[in-house]
């Protein structure tokens, strides 16, 4: 509960509807797309940069936790306010500011949602690449605190290569421009730094996003396969000839099933593995590839592929692969999605893998993942009713992740490290290296007080959670 | 001169040929490719990180500032040992320690030549995007620390998007890993930070590089202009046709003539500008390509648009390019290289402010430079025996570098600000900004004692020189 010289302040500054702060209200804020779980003190609501910055002075004043939020579409618990405190959230600064077409950028509040940046400028030849599965949904502070990738990183990167600057509120209340509408700007790289520090250095108020020109054409095609082997080698295939598709997804059998039975997107039932391939650019050159494709997915064992004949037939491929996480609903009441990531080369091991682990563990795994960048989604399927299956989960999470560094590759691709991945740190990273990092969070937030307990494993500098009464983090 | 203790510390770490401390030896480092000057008291030759370590070591006990220096060919001072102390070269650190093609990877010291990396794996196909026109001599360490770009960032941006991880020597000794062969590793962006952060923050000892396939095809294009409007038209109407090509690199006619003279590149000689252009990728997608951009040549008034109909033809049009600092060497005994930015609608305006700053301050201007990338390098040429000439073009520099600002871009694209450019960051960044700079600067060297006297303008944290013996920096 706030205290209530907390709760006036914040009820002066934001009015009697800037702010939300009973039990069932905050219930809605105590979640995201992870498995853990803890509640905010109080909700608040600002609509402009100044009331971020007095409400951040307010919780610095008092010693409070604050943890901005987006649309809580997060799969690592990066936005769970594990010492309470206040939530800031930026569903009411959700404007777009400046549309700057000739120099190929936009000025967007941190609550304006994915899409719609792309929708704002789409008639004009524009979009913004990065396309997080979530972004009908997720907004640009979000993407920006996790740097969020999509299918499509595989050709024009993550987010932070497509932020030109940022306006943030640090810790205390002050209120910084760092980067700019120019890509040049000199001096070291905070832009870049910032991006994707997980909410636990700043709050971003103002985003300078890229804006990138449509293509001329795109071309989807769905490969079938009758063996995950023969789909993971033909992604290793298309790399070494030299292609780079804009997007290179993969379903394994399990996971298309569901897929299909809940969107009819046309997915082979009887199929082990799809690979969803997409080639965008310049008319030619997309209809020169398409063939040395064709004949590399066959030479790999596809029994067939499809090539999508329309814009209907495109979108619907991809309404299969984009609301994945939806079909798994309607399967199984609780999910875990994984994020770990491998060398291309290693696809095929790591599947064989999952599927040891899955039998090892007693629980089923569906894989869709971004193949071409060797960033694997294993979707653990469990019920959290049943006793013991949670454990399962997340043991068999933990023992993919373990494979996945032992190959060479990392804990997240996309997905962030929160509150979920922070212990595995550990294993990626020497003593020397946590503390260098742990020693850039203090730099903004010395109190600790900005996101805590995240990111960096406990006992790493600031990890200490000092509201007692917080709701501690919960593994439903 | 270093105190006698710690020159025999060094001897003893390095050997008798581990090192110089002679002044005629000293001569040949107190310069880079900038105007300004300073000697280092020893200049030292690790051929290892160890030896890195032990050396900084050894300066953290003494209190001795410490510069890293690759093949100081950078432009903006920041390699001039401003503060004495120890100089460290990477000359001997220049090995390539690991190729890792099926991942596209490689593992380098920081003395290997930029070149060398593209040297290494051209046989098989690949190469390292970051092209300078110093590669035949600029190395990886610099290329890192000053975030170095060259005619083909435009499509493939700049030294950070090409770097996977780091191994650095911190200010106090400690060796720490940051970022590694993996594209995605969690936690801050360190590596970005790090890139570009111009040696203030940590020597860099070990370097993995992303390698890229070499294109299919590569198609070089010369586009003659009687006026230098109708050559930025061009570069503005390419843009709106979203076609990017690999480079498109500008000369104005003073510059072409120059370089026509010292290298007979086919350059016309009475041409008022050149537009390089050059296309690479799958065959189809350039081909298709080569028709609309010369139709676009002539449309904003090229007289003649050819096309390079060999490799040779090719080469000499680039030698021409490359060399263009050679060039301006045989007719300018002094220049100085300017590196502003603006946004690409701008480079007609900025081209005619400079001509009349030119005419303003009575010196002598030409132009060669990133067209693309809104990145110009109007080259001052004086006579620094002249008195009063340097002053000129210092000031005609500072006055073009104020017309960048004004039209929304920026003092440096890709030659770092340095010593030269620190006191234009206050016109480009509030105080607020400046001091979260500088405190980033303190955490990784609270003695300031690493580059010292670079990046930042007076006065803002870390700027106080603190060998009173040590030359003042000469702008000679």
């Amino acid at each position: 509960m706030i205290a209530a010289n907390v709760r006036q302040e914040i009820h002066n500054l934001l009015g009697p509807r800037g702010y939300l702060d009973q039990g069932p209200d905050l219930s809605l804020y105590e979640y995201d797309g992870s498995i853990d779980k803890a509640k905010p003190d109080i909700v608040v609501f600002p609509k402009s940069t100044e009331q971020v910055a007095a409400i951040v002075k307010l919780a610095a004043r008092n010693q409070l936790a604050i943890v901005g939020r987006g649309a809580g579409t997060g799969l690592s618990g990066g936005v769970i306010p594990r010492a309470g405190g206040i939530m800031i959230s930026f569903a009411r600064m959700n404007r777009i500011l400046e549309i700057d077409l000739p120099n190929e950028r936009m000025l967007v509040e941190p609550g304006v949602v994915n899409l719609d940046v792309t929708l704002a400028v789409q008639r004009d030849g524009y979009y913004f690449a990065p396309d997080p599965s979530s972004q009908r949904a997720c907004t640009i502070g979000g993407n920006v605190a996790e740097n969020a990738g999509g299918p499509h990183t595989l050709v024009y990167g993550v987010t932070t290569n497509h932020v030109l600057g940022l306006e943030v509120v640090l810790p205390d209340g002050t209120v910084i421009e760092i980067g700019g509408p120019e890509t040049d700007l000199p001096g070291y790289d905070l832009t870049g730094l910032l991006t994707g520090s997980e909410g636990t250095m700043v709050l971003v108020t103002k985003a300078w996003l890229r804006l990138m020109r449509t293509a001329e054409t795109v071309k989807t095609m769905l490969a079938i396969y009758e063996t995950t082997d023969a789909a993971a080698d033909t992604v290793a295939e298309i790399t070494a000839k030299q292609i780079t598709p804009a997007a290179l997804e993969m379903l394994d059998g399990p996971m298309l099933r569901m897929v299909e039975e809940a969107t009819h997107a046309g997915y082979p039932m009887d199929a082990q593995a799809v690979l969803l391939i997409e080639l965008e650019g310049l008319i030619e050159s997309v209809e020169s590839q398409l063939e040395p494709i064709r004949a590399t997915c066959l030479a790999c064992g596809a029994r067939e592929v499809r090539l999508a004949k329309s814009a209907e037939e495109r979108d619907l491929l991809w309404k299969g692969r984009k609301n994945a996480f939806g079909a798994i609903g309607r399967v199984s009441p609780f999910y875990y999605v994984q994020d770990g990531v491998v060398p291309r080369t290693q696809i095929a091991p790591t599947l064989r893998r999952i599927g040891e682990i899955s039998r090892e563990h007693g629980v089923q795994i569906s894989n869709i993942f971004h193949a071409g960048d060797g960033n694997m989604h294993p979707i653990i399927l469990f019920d959290a009713r049943k006793p013991g299956d949670v454990q399962k989960a997340v043991a068999a999470g933990e023992a993919i992740l373990d494979y996945c560094i032992q190959v060479g590759g990392s804990i997240t691709g996309e997905h962030g490290v929160g509150m979920e991945k922070m212990e595995l740190m550990t294993k990626l990273f020497s003593d020397d290296t946590l503390n260098m990092i742990a020693s850039f969070k203090s730099l903004f937030d010395p109190q600790c007080r900005l996101n805590p307990g995240k990111l960096l494993p406990t006992g790493k500098g600031c990890m200490e959670i000092h509201h007692a009464h917080a709701t501690p983090a919960a593994t439903y």
